[in-house]
């Protein structure tokens, strides 16, 4: 029996627009000693995935003419391995198709809770998650009452940091793009402000909204947003950098701060990092943040697509900033 | 007796060339109760002072028609304060003047060692040296074996850095500019070695002195040379950024920079801070300071320049890089 795994087959270098990829079908081979056969369930749409395609950052390259691949929560359908029987749920990073045959050892073994869907592994118990603890709690460590400003608020990263902002007693401020996130960040997820950058006058705006500035900014996005924010940071503001959005699409533009002094004026400290980073205090950190989610204090929301077909135009739709949350594809 | 003393009179707002300073002379007043009379030795030019003129930045305003300040090392000549006497040497932040009364309080006492002269006080061992400490061992903690690279090494921070890096068993690098500066840097102060910046194919000699890239980039420069650097650091690089000489003359350009995702790729921290965030430990940090310069190992290099008169167009010199170590003006 066939099935479909999705093939990148760029129209020209580095272009990752729908028309970029295609179905092909493949039979599924058997596991070998040591494998399992995974049923892909959900398949995570994440911005690290186009820098995936160009070779950039640090996440290797999918070439021309080979699947894509990405974060998966699937289950074991076969099994040559004694301690991932068939049934069980994991999380993988695996080509995107229907059937994925993997070395077990690469899998991470998920819990199936009451009120936890699968797909949350993905998103807010998924690397999401971890990278909005891994910035806010561990790099910028806020102390209540200082202020979290946040960038891209409204996607799977961003909507976590400011709520487990808001849970560690700080005042929480979003920027998002358009009218329809920035209710959603206050009224859905408790964010004490919210600013559209899309708006004119976004930089008076943003100042309206943190009348005591920022104590600290977790940035996705950088560009111009980083510009603008740069002179509402206060003194010894920590910067989680988790992510530049804003170049992905054009990683050759040259980036023009007119306010890059500002780091230097308010001892800013800006650090850099990666999920990976964190990874192992997974079980610490999927702890507090399963506690927030059981509890009502952690909300979360995806957007799910069905068929495997979906992924291409999905990712396209992420970095127009089309999506509320995460952003997933339900394969099966 | 009348005294002279140094006064921003600038020809247009923000100007800091040597002829926006006029001397005036006025008699100096008897010290109060709390009070001494200081005789001012050795005037410090710093590249923050330039910011001091323009209320840029976090160090206050000088405003036109008043007195240039800055720090000097100074001696007691008339004291009515139990525990300053006549005769002992101090570190002030004062008016550019041959005489300057001073509330006791505000000022730092000199030990006067064999084999360090007081001026040293305003460089290796004053706010130069600290600065150097603060942002190489307490921010960037280099390990034996790193690379530490600095930009404006020829200057008083810079140099410090560089030694310092090799008193700990590191792999130092400079970047300066003039063929004499670089130079210097590993014939006189033991620099593994130097970049000058103002050659061509700047990028590609940075490449060759940084076979293993650099682990830390003490940052004194900002602009083209920042961006330049920033594709040669290492996975979890640290950049104390200490100052952004290349800003100053010009606050208002904006900074273009083509590397900077390479922040997020090498997952970068990049803290900036103030020499008085290490005003605290200021006894800690120049015992280690002073032992590395009385065993010969910590170098330096003045260049002193005789009379009050001297210290506008010194500081002039100073932002267009024409000096060699810490520029100092001897008062008397």
């Amino acid at each position: 029996m066939n099935f479909r795994q999705v093939i990148y087959q760029p129209s020209s270098p580095g272009s990752t627009s729908a028309a970029d990829f295609v179905l092909r079908e493949a039979p599924a081979r058997a596991p070998a000693e040591g494998e399992v056969l995974l049923q892909p369930l959900f398949l995570s749409t994440d911005p690290y995935l186009v820098r995936l395609l160009r070779g950039q950052g640090a996440y290797g390259k999918v070439p021309p003419g080979k699947p894509m691949r990405g974060r998966v929560v699937a289950r074991v359908i076969a099994s040559r391995h004694a301690e991932l029987q068939e049934g069980v749920a994991v999380l993988a990073e695996a080509d995107w198709a229907e059937r994925v045959v993997a070395p077990a050892a690469g899998l991470i073994r998920l819990e199936e809770l009451p009120g936890v869907p699968l797909s949350a592994y993905l998103g807010v118990l998924g690397s999401s998650g971890i990278t909005a603890w891994g910035g806010l709690i561990d790099i910028a460590r806020p102390e209540a009452g200082e202020t979290v400003l946040v960038s891209a608020a409204a996607g799977a990263v961003g909507s976590v940091v400011g709520q487990l902002a808001k849970a560690r007693g700080c005042r929480a401020v979003g920027i998002a793009g358009g009218a329809d996130k920035v209710r959603h960040l206050v009224q859905d997820l408790g964010f004490d402000a919210a600013v559209d950058y899309k708006e004119g006058d976004f930089g008076a705006r943003l100042a309206q909204a943190l009348p005591q500035g920022a104590d600290v900014y977790f940035e996705n996005v950088g560009g111009q947003v980083f510009d603008t924010v740069l002179p509402h940071l206060n003194r010894y503001a920590r910067i989680p950098l988790c992510g530049l959005a804003s170049l992905y699409e054009r990683p050759d533009d040259p980036v023009t701060l007119r306010n890059f002094a500002c780091l230097l004026d308010r001892s800013v400290r800006l650090q850099a990092f990666r999920v990976t980073d964190y990874l192992p205090r997974r079980t610490e950190i999927l702890d507090e943040l399963t506690a927030l989610v059981r509890s009502g204090r952690l909300r979360y929301h995806e957007t799910l697509l069905d068929g495997l077909e979906q992924a291409p135009g999905a990712l396209a739709a992420l970095m127009q900033g089309r999506h509320l949350g995460k952003q997933l594809i339900r394969i099966s």
